[in-house]
Formats: C-alpha cells, sequence, structure tokens
C-alpha cells in the first residue's frame, strides 16, 4: 500500500488540545479548529465540523480526555462525577453514529480503573482508539479489495475516507486499496445533498491520491447503472444493527434498491465499532433529522420561496437483503444476516492486532 | 377550477417580441427576457431560460415567428429558404425534447400555406399552438385527478407546472386540480440537481397557489416511500417512445424504480405533442449531456476538488413497464405498452377542442 494513499488526517490531539480539521470548509480551506473542551468537541460534532461515524466516535473520545482534564481540575476527588454532564453532551451530539457510544462506553469502563488523575490515561486510550481505527481500516481495505474484479468502475455515496474516520477510510479505504492493486480503474461519487460531501469530500481525497473520480448528481445513480458504467456499490455506515440492516447517508437506500434491479453488487464497509448488537434491526435506528434550513437554503441564502418546508433526515436505512457484503477488520460476512453477524462477534481476536 | 391555480405565465407574446420568463433567476428575480429574433429564441431554450419540454416547444413556435419576419424583410420573395438557418438553430437548440420537433414541424406545415407576409398567420399558429397546450394541461389536469384516491401525497420531479408549460402545467396541472377536488394533502417535491427545478420552480408555484409543499434531496425519496409517506409519483415527460418508454429529468427513473418497490404509483403527465410515433423505444431517445461545471460548479464558484470530473446526463428514460398510468389530453393510458399507445393515435378527434 502506497503510503501516499494515506495522508489526512481530521483528527490531531496536539498541545493538549483536539485539532478537527473544519470539514464544512472543505475543499476551499483547510483550516483546524481546536478544541479544549468536551462542550466544544461536542458542538463540532453537532455541526458537522467532523463528521462520519468512526471519525465521531473519536472525537468523542478525546473529548472525554478535556472533560476529566477540567474535571479534575475542579473536583480531584470527585472528577467522575463532575464529568458526567460533558459525558452526556458528546453522547447526544448526533443521535445516529453508534461508533459515539461505542467510544463513551469504552472510555468509561477505563475511567472506571483509574486512580489518581486521569488525563494520561484516558488519552493513550484515545489514541488506542485512533490507531486501531486507522488498522481496521488497513485491513478492511484489504478484504474489500479481493471482492473486487479487475479494472472495474465504482460508485460510492457521501464520504467515508480518510475524513470520515481515523485516516485511509472504509469504503474509500477499500477504494484506495483496490486502486493501488489495479483492480478499480475509476471512481463516481455522488455530491450527496445535501451538505455535498461526495462534492466536496470524497472528490477531494480521491483527486489528492490521483484516482480519477467523476461526480453525478444523486438521481444519476440509477441511470448510471442502467448504463452498466458501474460493477459496485461500495458505502461506509453510521450504524448496522445485528440482523445487518445498515443506517448510512440519507440516499445510501435508494443506491441499494437501485443496485439490487441492475445486478449491481453492494458493499458495506465498517469497523465493529459500528455494529450495534443492541440494536435489532434497522427499524430500531433513530434517524436523525436535521434542520430545514440545510434544504431550504445555500450558504445563507434562500434556495426556495418563502413558505415551502424541508423533510430533512440524514440517515436511512438500508435491509440486510440487499446488501451483498458487508467488510470489518475481523472479516467478510456475504449476504449478511443476523446469525452471520452474531457469528462474527464470537470469534476469537481481533484481525487487525493479530496482522499488525 | 380556481383561477387562482393558473396565475403564471413564462411565456408571453406582446410588442412583437417574445417575452421568456428567466427560469434561471427564479425565485429571486421575476424576470422577463425579450427576444426579438430567433437566434435569441433558440439560445435562450439552449442555456434554459426557457424549460420544459412543452414550453420550449411553444418558444420555438414563436421563434418561427420572428425567424420568418426577419427573412420576408429582407427577402420577401426568398423568406421560406432565408429563414431555413434560424429553423435549424431553433431545432437544435435541445435534443431530448421532442415537442421542438412536433412544434417546428407543425408550423412549417402552416408556412407552406403561405402565400404573402407570413408573420400574421404564423402568429396565429403559434398562439394557438399555446392556447391549446393550456386547454390540453387543463383536460389532462381533470383527467389526472380522477386517478388518486382521497387525501393523498404525492411526490414529483424537477417542475412539470406552468413554468414548463403554456400555462397551469403537466404534473401541476393534475396536482393543481387534485389538489382543488381535496384529494391532494401534501406534495413532496425532490429539489432536482443539479438545477434545482423543484426547488426553485416547482416549490414557488405551489406556495403561490396554496398548495402545502415540503422538499426533499433526490436522495431521501426512497426513504419517503419506505416511511409510507406518499401515494403517487406524479411527472411529466421530455419525450415518450411509441412502446411508453419516457425521457424525462434526470432522477425520474430513480423514483420510478423506488415506487415500483414499494407499491407506490406512478403517473406521467404529458401532453400528445411529447409523444414520439417515430421514436420506437428509449434506446432511440438522445439523452442530452449538459456541460460538468453545472454540477462541479455553483453560482461560478467551485464546490468541489480541481481536477474532479462530472457526469451530467440532464435525463434518463424510464421503461413502461414502470409506469402506472400515461395522462394525455385525449385520455390514460394505463399500464402503457406499444399497442395502446399507437391506439390512441388512432382516435378521432381532440378532446380538448370537443370539450372546451
Amino acid at each position: 500500500m502506497s503510503d501516499r494513499h494515506d495522508t489526512i488526517r481530521a483528527i490531531e490531539w496536539r498541545d493538549d488540545r483536539l485539532y478537527l480539521l473544519d470539514q464544512r470548509l472543505l475543499p476551499h480551506r483547510l483550516e483546524y479548529l481546536a478544541c479544549g473542551t468536551a462542550p466544544a468537541v461536542a458542538e463540532a460534532i453537532r455541526k458537522m465540523v467532523v463528521r462520519g461515524a468512526p471519525a465521531i466516535g473519536i472525537a468523542a473520545a478525546y473529548g472525554v480526555v478535556l472533560a476529566a482534564r477540567d474535571a479534575h481540575a475542579v473536583d480531584p476527588a470527585g472528577w467522575r462525577s463532575a464529568m458526567e454532564l460533558d459525558l452526556r453532551l458528546l453522547e447526544s451530539a448526533r443521535p445516529t453514529a453508534v461508533n459515539l457510544k461505542w467510544a463513551l462506553e469504552r472510555m468509561r469502563a477505563v475511567m472506571q480503573q483509574i486512580e489518581k488523575d486521569p488525563e494520561a490515561r484516558l488519552l493513550q486510550e484515545a489514541r488506542r482508539i485512533h490507531e486501531e481505527d486507522v488498522r481496521a481500516n488497513r485491513r478492511m481495505g484489504e478484504l474489500g479489495a479481493e471482492l473486487i474484479g479487475e479494472r472495474c468502475a465504482v460508485l460510492t455515496h457521501c464520504n467515508a475516507g480518510s475524513l470520515a474516520t481515523g485516516g485511509f477510510g472504509t469504503a474509500l479505504g477499500v477504494i484506495r486499496a483496490a486502486f493501488s492493486a489495479g483492480r478499480i480503474e475509476r471512481v463516481y461519487a455522488d455530491e450527496t445533498r445535501p451538505w455535498l460531501q461526495g462534492a466536496r469530500l470524497t472528490a477531494w481525497e480521491l483527486v489528492q491520491d490521483g484516482i480519477p473520480v467523476t461526480l453525478l448528481v444523486e438521481g444519476a445513480a440509477a441511470w448510471l447503472m442502467a448504463r452498466g458504467l458501474v460493477e459496485w456499490v461500495i458505502v461506509g455506515a453510521d450504524r448496522i444493527a445485528a440482523n445487518g440492516d445498515v443506517a448510512n447517508k440519507i440516499g445510501t437506500y435508494s443506491a441499494a434498491v437501485n443496485a439490487r434491479r441492475h445486478g449491481v453488487k453492494f458493499m458495506v464497509v465498517a469497523p465493529l465499532s459500528t455494529i450495534d448488537p443492541e440494536t435489532p434491526d434497522g427499524h430500531s435506528i433513530p434517524i436523525e433529522e436535521r434542520p430545514q434550513e440545510e434544504i431550504l437554503e445555500l450558504a445563507g441564502q434562500p434556495l426556495t420561496a418563502a413558505g415551502a418546508t424541508a423533510w430533512n433526515p440524514s440517515f436511512d436505512v438500508t435491509p440486510a437483503e440487499l446488501i451483498d457484503a458487508i467488510v470489518t477488520e475481523r472479516g467478510v460476512i456475504l449476504n449478511p444476516d443476523r446469525k452471520k453477524i452474531g457469528a462474527l462477534f464470537q470469534r476469537e481476536g481481533d484481525c487487525c492486532n493479530d496482522q499488525e
């Protein structure tokens, strides 16, 4: 794997603070927002300075470090309860991505083992979560690339790249690995309204890596498939239920329905931290509805007539039956179902730790 | 039918010129562009000052009046051949909407019968085309509304309203009539990238008529259907082939595929002038590909990284098998096929002329 294909870091801990690449400004400005407190991190997650399920989880983990530091400064004996409000702020920043909950639970477990000043130990754990995510992405890249034939074109939706993760990306990790292996010749990217993550983020990442990328409006994805121009749809996930149903950026389900009609394969790439065994199926996944203004306005200017309303669900659910493969760092599940997902969690060890 | 539901006119002939409501500026500015020559009309069609298949046909018919006037001024004896270049300019302005060709053929037929100064007679014919279109829309509104149940919500794509036609609209004509009859409670409108006709034009028309309208990104249409929130998809058409395949704004096909999956009915509303008996099926319909910049930029500003490309087909083809009803002014075709479309053209008379 060329190192060239792993240069972007959206999340950095330095100078005792968390720096988040402000993804709302890309690709025009490359600007990091410094977060010195947990509420600042929660606000950055809520306002989509940082987005993408794994990236949200990692940012929240660092947010716990900041919360603990402040709590310990105020109340060295009772720091755990003093930081509870901050933890809840982080947890409620966005509802759909389960990685947020997952990362906070992992940080909470470590918190229970700490006796004195918690900052160093919690920072170690946050860094570990971050590094494990990058390793998981590398491994998923290898596993996913093996599924793809020769000289393919693929379609991706939203951004599941370095920017959405600790680095390298989930869906874009597979695309990077498959491109390096000569299996992918072109990536079609849905522009992904209303935030245009495809245009602003995915195309920006792929251009930097020298991977040919062609944008299209979401409405054109079905026509792209009808014309026989893509072999795979490859996407990330915000939450995978225990039965294999996948919540991901709004528009994913439409792409999956169309992929099935056209015999195009559909791959979901996500680390184990995105699978929630406690969510039985897609119906149980909370779907965030974001402000109407994201559709009614652009850059603060109205796009439509005063009086029109908008419906703005940020995610949808693709049922497991429409998914050909879920790629995790622990292995690939073909035609996912409850039994196979359960079996994945029963497997011993973590392939990433074993292999890297 | 309340007159209140028919106030917008995108095409007006006055002061010996053609005035086109500049749809690129809506909803922010209500500005008419005056066209005094046929090349100016052709350019306005090409640049989407006026858009929508029936509206393009009507504008081109008035363009013929301007071409004939100029040709007759230059060469009173040989005006027919002197205007040939202008006719070709008009005909090639946009490739997919067959109404353009249809209107020009009708004007050419009249040209052959004229002996002296052609302007008055051609203007009469252009006005007739314009008025017939409005009458056809009214009739289609009645016929289409009868198909819709009680208290429905419907989804429309792009703009097939007053702005896209001589007035009243095709898909929006049905929606207006059904709303007046109490059959529709809410209209969901795809925002329709890249030109945002849904946000800028359809919502603007519906707000003026007091019809509740909710915008959504195209990617959310499948999820809207999965949630059981709409009973019908109602769209216009740019060309209908002899077998019932329908070319319409990019994204229509995706909506049709999803409608079928979810048991949502799919209605196409278009005048006879949109059906082309000489186009055997959807494969034969030329699909315009518009400039990449329409996706790569917004208001002249880049949306994405330099180096990214875009695929920008302006239309797609929905096969007849996915269409539950084609509504024309001569009647409704359920489950359209070649035989039923052929039979429609065999029917005597024109219901609009008969009934109004």
